[in-house]
């Protein structure tokens, strides 16, 4: 199909869908699980050919990775789409309801989007996540796929439209671009009159290019240089056990800890005890001068950081090491590199602490945890569609209620304006 | 100033101008609405030599109106600034906080957007509201204001800074960009790594080119193409009365009513009335076949409608008239070519007035009063930066609140994510 026509079709297909009774979509939703179940062999079969290509073209390991399919995964697909009906519908929900003098009474009813537009790279399991958390929400889904997924994505798309087709669902709810090209998805991005909203899901340089080029509004997920700030009033085994937690536990996800910043009256006594509870998963240390004094000469694993250290997302057993004479440096320091996602100081000091959660300009700020409870799940929401870095709409973790806008309903008896 | 350095400069004091409380907030607007009046002769001579400008480029009477002003306009705007410091302030308010089972505090704080863009028409009034609502909001402003306007607008802006130096507030808090070239407005567009947020208040072209070019986010405002429906149960007198006031009241502004669609059952008794209504004002109307057969022939003023009429915005004393079989095609009709802005249904009937509500998708439905009331006064928000006609972030008319963004603060003892 034409693409402006696949988006056109969905445009219109929003009012009905954005109607549907919750049980009619968890319906769907129950059935969408099935049915990849049901539809396994095919769905591994064209995984096991994107997989197939892949290697053929060299890609790296870790993205093979991630691209492969098998019955647990397709499973845990499965359970995500169960789960996603199991959560209460925010659509329909009325946030306020006030009667004006003139005896207007004015409503804020809760609705869905509309169009969502979900662009993103070789993971296979985002098909069917974002197609539940659209769909839970009302809205029509318009998936942009990486090349590398195609076939995974058609034969995922092909079973869960089954779902759709057997509750009398317009399958204009679930839709997605099989042309790989890059024109097409330029031309997808500029489909502002039919697309409300657009969710890059991916590295830095996808989410750039869809910043840059789209005119369909963005939201910016996902990116995450967090930073953990060793106060000179900090717990230092607590400090220790959280930095450990936040670099080592999952080394590849955004809200992993990439930079400390610690301060230098506790500079000489931490970094020894850090450095020994690193050493043991190969973290590198990359650290400022005075860092590396206090580290002494000669250990393994620890280099002179470099300007461009400061800004970088490693995704890697690196660690960046900056010290700092106040928190102030500190704060300047976090609000100058961050990418605005997640960050945490340790500290016992009460003004320091509400000082931290004040000024540094991130969607999470944590005093004496970890950075990677910034997730959907961890925070209650039961799901999540992706991490927001920036201050529009949506900040920090999306969970369903970040895919709902809202509408005004206004009852009158005859009013006119004087 | 070169405008990188400028929008660097906001970015960098959007964490101190957060975090004013808001007593000093208050005060630097009361201050400000003094500056306003004290600056009056300078002010009201810059603005003579704009009109004197625009007479000599031949600039319309109606847009020498809206950039005139004079000691009442002045007046006008002081007090906008007072009432204004007199509301309450959004920021900080902590708009939800749980405990989590691992014992983390998880709350969510609301705070300003940061850096807020404006590219805005020759009308100065909108440089001291814009200023107002951004500050009391914690936000800093970057002002764009049409070349026609520039004399005005270096006069106010500069009355109003002397209300932050008098406050020991940085003058970063307001920022005009002086230059009025076509370059500089299309690289401020792309100043997202300073920016947060742009909003461009004007006609249709200026919205449009800066969806097109920006990369900073955008909200849309403004353009109103709104309708009236006359339902078969409506009550006929109410109707006339509703459309009289939503069409001629004031009729060069977003909320007027451009198109009515009428009930085919009820449209041979109730257009004649509308028209006696109407004709008392001069107001043309452009109707479809049948909508002039019940009209008759030779009425002066009634006119066949053409395509393009069911899209247009007038602002002007034109009203296009369109009948229909029944609701669903009206509501298709009008979810077609309504900017999905504020759109009323005038009934009796309980399930179509709900039907209304739910269907059509715009950021104002209204059942039985004047479309005129999409207002954040008439709303009780008490001012208002403009009317969105998206649906991220903020959709209808926008108050304090839309000014702001939210951040996630937790509250730990040493918590590690398993």
């Amino acid at each position: 199909m034409d693409l402006e026509e696949l988006c056109k079709n969905a445009h219109e297909a929003r009012i009905k869908v954005g109607m549907l009774d919750t049980d009619v979509k968890n319906r769907v939703l129950e059935d969408a699980a099935d049915a990849l179940l049901a539809g396994e062999d095919e769905i591994l079969a064209a995984n096991a050919l994107d997989v197939e290509n892949g290697r053929a073209h060299q890609m790296p390991e870790s993205l093979v990775d991630r691209l492969s399919l098998n019955h647990e995964r397709l499973e845990g697909m499965a359970d995500g789409l169960r789960q996603i009906a199991g959560l209460d519908d925010p659509v329909g929900e009325v946030l306020s309801m006030k009667k004006r003098p003139n005896g207007l009474i004015i409503g804020k009813r809760r609705v869905p989007i509309g169009v969502i537009g979900m662009i993103f790279e070789a993971r296979p399991n985002v098909t069917s996540d974002a197609f539940g958390l659209c769909f839970k929400t009302g809205n029509c889904v318009i998936l942009k796929g990486g090349s590398d997924a195609i076939h995974s994505n058609i034969a995922i798309v092909k079973a869960l439209k089954t779902a759709l087709v057997k509750n009398d669902v317009t399958g204009d709810a679930l839709n997605l671009i099989e042309a790989t090209d890059r024109e097409t998805t330029t031309r997808f991005m500029k489909m502002n009159r039919y697309v409300d909203l657009l969710i890059p899901r991916g590295g830095r340089g996808l989410i750039q290019s869809v910043v840059e080029q789209a005119t369909i509004p963005v939201i910016e997920t996902g990116t995450g240089n967090c930073h953990i700030y060793v106060d000179q009033a900090a717990d230092l085994a607590m400090a220790v056990n959280i930095i450990r937690n936040a670099k080592t536990q999952r080394i590849g996800v955004c809200n992993a800890c990439e930079s400390i910043v610690v301060h230098e009256a506790v500079a000489a006594e931490f970094l020894p005890m850090l450095y020994d509870a690193l050493k043991e998963s190969n973290v590198e240390m990359r650290t400022d001068e005075t860092a590396q004094e206090c580290l002494g000469g000669g250990r393994p694993l620890v280099v002179p950081a470099k300007e461009e250290d400061w800004g970088t997302e490693y995704l890697d057993y690196i660690l960046s090491v900056k010290t700092v004479k106040d928190i102030e440096e500190a704060i300047a320091h976090i609000n100058r590199y961050s990418t605005s996602h997640s960050d945490a100081i340790i500290t016992k000091d009460y003004d320091r602490a509400q000082k931290f959660l004040n000024e540094v300009d991130s969607a999470c700020v944590y005093v004496n945890a970890s950075t990677r409870f910034s997730d959907g799940n961890e925070f209650g929401f039961g799901a999540e569609i992706g991490i927001s870095t920036q201050k529009l709409h949506a900040r920090g973790p999306m969970g369903l209620e970040a895919l709902t806008s809202y509408k005004y309903i206004i009852y009158g008896n005859g009013q006119v304006r004087k």
